[in-house]
């Protein structure tokens, strides 16, 4: 079966929540998840895996203990293992995560912007 | 330390080399590689990962023995493990590659098209 592709554009038309990763893609035991990010997430870190944020659309801020690095549609920024790390952004931006599989969107931290894993889009 | 954002147009602007992958960040034992490609490649298949394409900036299109998939700017398509393909692009396209470290990009097939493992940019 030939491999179907994935419309960035026509994947975000078909939610609207903000911090829910849509997943839309899978590569060996990783995934591509969409997100559509506003206001403040919550402090937390990974431990067991590096985490890649890729700008689609807009802007979002991650704030590390040390600095808050801004990024761009066409910017990315991979967040080592183990680093603490706050994403936020002031307006909707849309953004692609990539990540092994079964990866929590909170990280180490459990609360009401924790998403359920596997939804796909 | 704080992690460092990659820009792509930056990144794109500092080689101008047809299908020579530009390593451009890693996470955990996957890279981040930027390529810019015009004309065709060669038939090949990746035996043990599949590969991901992300095109940035253009068109290009990845035949498959079944049909050929075109992909535009904002569109990514997974190439599963063992599925032979064949990437070209008739105008110059820049797209991003993910796939493990090490992986080559003519897969099972050597020739003047091999390029390079670990070039960064």
């Amino acid at each position: 079966m030939t491999p179907k592709k994935v419309n960035f554009k026509e994947k975000f038309n078909k939610f609207s929540e903000h911090w829910t990763p849509k997943v839309i893609a899978e590569m060996n035991d990783y995934e591509f998840k969409l997100v559509k990010i506003k206001n403040d997430f919550v402090w937390h870190h990974h431990e067991s895996t590096d985490e890649t944020f890729v700008v689609l659309e807009g802007c979002m801020s991650i704030e590390f203990e040390t600095e808050t690095v801004e990024l761009a549609e066409g910017e990315m920024l991979v967040v080592p293992k183990g680093t603490k790390h706050r994403p936020f952004a002031e307006n909707e931006a849309k953004i692609m995560i990539i990540e092994p599989k079964e990866t929590l969107n909170t990280g180490n931290t459990k609360g009401k912007l924790t998403a359920p894993n596997n939804e796909w889009v």
